[in-house]
């Protein structure tokens, strides 16, 4: 055991460097570091398992940063323990253009910062899909395998956040033993004391939440360790509370709002060094204290190697299973398999709405790829996302396969990045479009990490009917495509839905929205081909030489195009019709395909049950849009339609006119 | 007193319209209606202070139905009680397009309906801000003018979102205790019962964030009348556990998932009419019943008629200014008042951060405007919010007009709601730009129903710098101008900042979104102008004619435009500046107008820090965009516009370029 005063020394330089690096940047957040220095400290060096110099060992402990704008904790502790991907040199250059050390811990920066974080509640709610992912996966290969705790640190903005409550309440009902959350209670927010906004019993609410809960000095390196201890033999997840001092040390800042958001001014520091006689200058850690974390690193290497040991002596299908699913790999049999499915589907031309042909496509699936885990946000029935394969995932039976997520989207997206993140398992949710709203930050954080979360979004326009604007997506295609690097899709018919399906669980680095029908949808692609159309992004479905008019569209409204095509064609109009199922993969192609798609009739038109916003793209500032531009009503879809005068008549009567204007 | 038998006929005639309704539309919710009828009958016959011929009187308690998808309660409600608005026929008519019965309750459909429910957890958010609305109009004009109630009912899944916990911590820790809510605690999601995704213990939850908490049986009209009496004395906010049945009285649903949201179907509800003894047929009421019901809702006649006497007699100035700001015009004084803080900033040039700018602004605005609530989601120093008005308002100070909101964006959004809806104030927020799609459901909501709530929305690109691209906003203005009836403003500098503050007060049925720099910018409006360009939406800020470049730019990059201009215009190339405040307004605008402000240069650029999705409006799919394609990065600011090639020289570069090829 660390004796106090190595203790001190090994947690002060924690403290020296981020107070030090946040005053180089003039820019950061030196109070949190400051103040969970302590827990920190004997959490790395005593109980957390890892190896720095082989980070990504796949049944290390989790350590997440859910306060992440206390990113400087984190840099700390992964260049004191001997992590490769930080050096001194990065932490001087915190949160400066280009160095791993950015403002907030970045997924991908370095290893061992385990997700992205900053936005508040966001890293509790991963935390929670990492304990999910460790329990299914110690269900499905043992303990023998899988066998690790997620520890997280979160603070009053962690916990004030809304998200925090449907990751608590989740974590809870399933009973995850092997969560356990420091809540850095310093008492302290931006604006001032936590009493200006808050007054909950904090302790309470968890145990509300039926999580086990402790109430500790956070400054006290045995009651911090004794807390450790308590909470992994629980068998609830754990909160252990520790009262602590923002910025401690700093004479005058510390316990106050001015130790949180900025850098505590040279004059404070060197107040700061004083009181915690600290000699070393900025950046230099006195050999013994390095020398001290350094062996910390190194302190699981022997519980790493048996691990690896157990690994290659498990059964080889085991193994090779194991191996294939932590490297992120789809089984080999997913193509053919959806190859089948999409040849019987061009035979059989199912009229079917797109979310029963997601389920269609889902139960192939789930039948070739064990990794999945479905879910849904209470709307199973609606979403379609069980299969015959996925019995509830329950703390009766961590093997299961589908969550019952609750009405917690949010939190559902948030866990689900958990899961991701932690490796071996593929998520997929269930929501309606509309509630993409309700966990869009967490949809943005896994397109800003590169993860493949995959999130079926039903009910996608008016065409849900009854339930009305409160519940129909207008803008929702249009504000996801706006995220960097999140591919939508908007599937036309049954053999698109199971192209895109097979896109989304092959893209290992983004993540995906299948947005799908209520209604049913006629089989639209008719004739099988093994190529995956979708994968173009757009494509003719239908193609024209010398098209007078081409139509483009997506999802419900590419059969609306269809059916304008075939009435303008016995106009002796030639019309092409471009399916779009994905805009984010039609970019990715090359320019002269992309030149060959928009081409040049004399009338381009685009018909989706969505605004304009972004259509402009394929049809120009001057192009015919059939579609949406406010919100929806209550009523019958087929009156929707007609009343927003989506119909396949709306197209051919516009298509006219503008031929006939520029003839 | 009603007696048991007539209370039960009463609340027999909700139930069978509810489910008579449904049956008809063969879409919708009756098990809601069913199990909750008991407990809206004694609250709307024995507690609820209304007037139905008088819906609107200010000082009326608020009944909110957060379970909205249980809409045919509110409508059966309002048919029993007398409002002029929903008929019988309407009924008949639920959820049929033009009908005021849609799916779920929207604002502005019926006198009644309180405000727009369906997305789970948004009606107890208004309510919050309904209740702290009436808290401080009670403490601005007295008990005599404001003193009611607001009621709400909510269910699981209202309790199960994030939302909620952001709104009860919030409505516990401001003691607002004549917020009374109904838990319909039925034990039944969509998915089966609750115990599929839930374990929380509700009281002890509220009790944590400092509620009072009751627990009865949700059909004994005297358990609830009782505590609905005990709730009303409470010293802080109440919630009140119903236990019920939904879908009550159905032989073989109740009880089930099969009531929550389908049509019962013939048989059941033949069997329903029989097992509670309803001998009426659908849509009738028998007279005796609905004569009670009518009754009920003349019940408070006399209390409104006493309100309107009070009012009457009170002194002039508190009349006029009670009755100016529930009509929601803005004070006569504010035009002046801005003209003059315009003429001052154009003389004093100032280079501020349009954040800084709008708090010159709202120094402004709230001396002249007292019917403004500021608040800040624990960011009121780096949002500026604040002004010399605005003390905070807290349980020992309802009077004051600063919100600390805490780290609830989404309980923020939610309740400003509220607070607007319930009239007599007008709320603005203090948040990161990034931070609204933590709070996009509720901002959506308020767009949807057209109502004034101004989010100020701080940090808003790459900007922002070293906090890197967890919070640096790309998408956000484009996802949020996507939504239909909002207006977002992206101001240029301090003169613009207050012109779209004018028009963000002047627009009663329109919520705003004002998008405001962390970094200094320069004042581009040098010439003072009374009329407010910035209501154009987009207007010539250097005019030139047959100018071969124009440049749109929005915000921060309108001084780029101006600095690329004067760059193009030494090489002898006549260049155009649009400053684009608002792309919302600029569509408002007539064709004519539209047509000009677009033109037709050879090259058009435009210039934002964030993506180009909805640019091609201005500058045609073949036009430059100088912007974001990516997410940020962190680091100083002015390396990333750098870094991201975001400079005058960009530009020029590009549009010589492009005037090269097409010479």
């Amino acid at each position: 055991m660390a004796s106090r005063e190595k203790h001190d020394r090994m947690a002060n330089a924690i403290r020296f460097l981020s107070m030090d690096a946040v005053q180089q940047a003039n820019s950061g957040h030196p109070g949190l570091p400051m103040g969970a220095a302590d827990i920190a400290t004997v959490l790395f060096t005593r109980y957390l398992t890892f190896d720095a110099k082989k980070p990504n060992w796949a049944d290390r402990d989790r350590f997440v940063l859910s306060a992440g704008h206390g990113s400087m904790l984190l840099y700390s502790l992964l260049y004191l323990t001997g992590y490769d991907d930080i050096s001194i040199e990065d932490i001087r250059n915190f949160r400066q253009l280009g160095a791993p050390t950015a403002g907030h811990p970045e997924y991908g920066h370095a290893a061992g910062i385990e997700t992205t974080t900053g936005p508040l509640g966001q890293g509790i709610g991963n935390s929670v899909g990492m304990a999910i992912a460790e329990a299914h996966l110690r269900a499905e290969f043992g303990e023998d395998l899988m066998d690790h705790y997620t520890y997280v640190l979160a603070g009053d903005g962690c916990l004030m956040e809304g998200i925090s409550q449907e990751a608590i309440s989740l974590a809870g009902h399933l009973k995850l033993n092997k969560l356990i959350v420091f809540w850095d209670n310093n008492g302290i927010s931006i604006d001032g004391p936590v009493s200006l906004s808050d007054s909950t019993d904090q302790l309470a609410r968890f145990a509300a939440s039926g999580w086990n809960t402790l109430d500790i000095d956070g400054h006290d390196p045995e009651a911090i360790a004794s807390a450790i201890e308590t909470a992994q033999k629980s068998d609830k997840p754990t909160l252990i509370a520790c009262k602590t001092t923002i910025g401690f040390g700093a004479p005058t800042k510390a316990g106050t709002k001015s130790a949180h958001g900025s850098p505590l001014g040279p004059d404070e520091i060197a107040a700061t060094r004083k009181a915690l006689g600290w000699e070393a200058e900025a950046f230099t850690v006195p050999s013994d204290v390095l020398d001290a974390w350094r062996l910390a690193g190194l302190r699981s290497v022997k519980e790493r190697k048996a691990w690896e040991a157990r690994l290659a002596e498990a059964p080889s299908e085991t193994r090779v299973s194991f191996e294939r699913r932590f490297s992120g790999e789809v089984p080999g049999g997913l193509d053919a398999a959806i190859n089948k499915h999409k040849k019987k589907l061009s035979e059989d031309k199912p009229k079917v709405a797109t979310r029963k042909s997601s389920q269609m496509a889902l139960e192939v699936i789930n039948g070739v790829v064990p990794e999945t885990i479905g879910g849904s946000a209470d709307l199973t029935g609606s979403n379609n996302t069980d299969t015959s394969q996925t019995k509830p995932l329950s703390a009766d039976n961590y093997g299961g396969r589908f969550i019952h997520y609750g009405i917690r989207e949010h939190g559902m997206a948030a866990a689900m990045n958990g899961m991701a993140l932690h490796g071996g398992v593929i998520p997929y949710s269930g929501g309606f479009l509309i509630f993409s709203d309700y966990c869009r930050p967490s949809i943005r954080l896994a397109a800003l990490m590169g993860i493949r979360v995959i999130h079926v979004l039903t009910h996608d326009s008016i065409g849900l009917g009854e339930d009305g604007p409160t519940h129909q997506p207008v803008e929702h295609m249009a504000a996801l495509r706006a995220i960097p690097n999140l591919v939508m899709f908007r599937p036309a018919d049954a053999v698109e839905t199971a192209e895109c399906w097979q896109l989304a669980l092959e893209m290992q680095k983004r993540p995906s929205g299948l947005a799908l029908t209520r209604q049913n949808l006629p089989t639209v692609r008719e004739e099988h081909t093994e190529e995956n159309l979708s994968a173009l992004g757009a494509y003719d479905l239908i193609s024209a030489s010398d098209a007078d008019v081409t139509i483009f569209a997506t999802g419900s409204e590419v059969s609306l195009a269809v059916e304008a095509r075939e009435k303008l064609e016995a106009k002796g109009i030639a019309t092409r019709v471009v399916s779009v199922p994905s805009f984010e993969l039609f970019e990715d192609q090359d320019d002269t395909y992309k030149a060959a798609i928009v081409g040049n009739s004399k009338v381009k038109i685009a018909i989706e049950a969505g605004i304009r916003m972004g259509w402009d793209r394929f049809i120009g500032s001057d192009g015919i849009f059939i579609g949406m531009n406010s919100f929806g009503a209550s009523g019958p879809y087929e009156e929707l339609y007609e009343h927003f005068g989506i119909t396949a008549d709306a197209a051919v009567t516009a298509a006219e006119a503008k031929l006939k204007a520029s003839a």
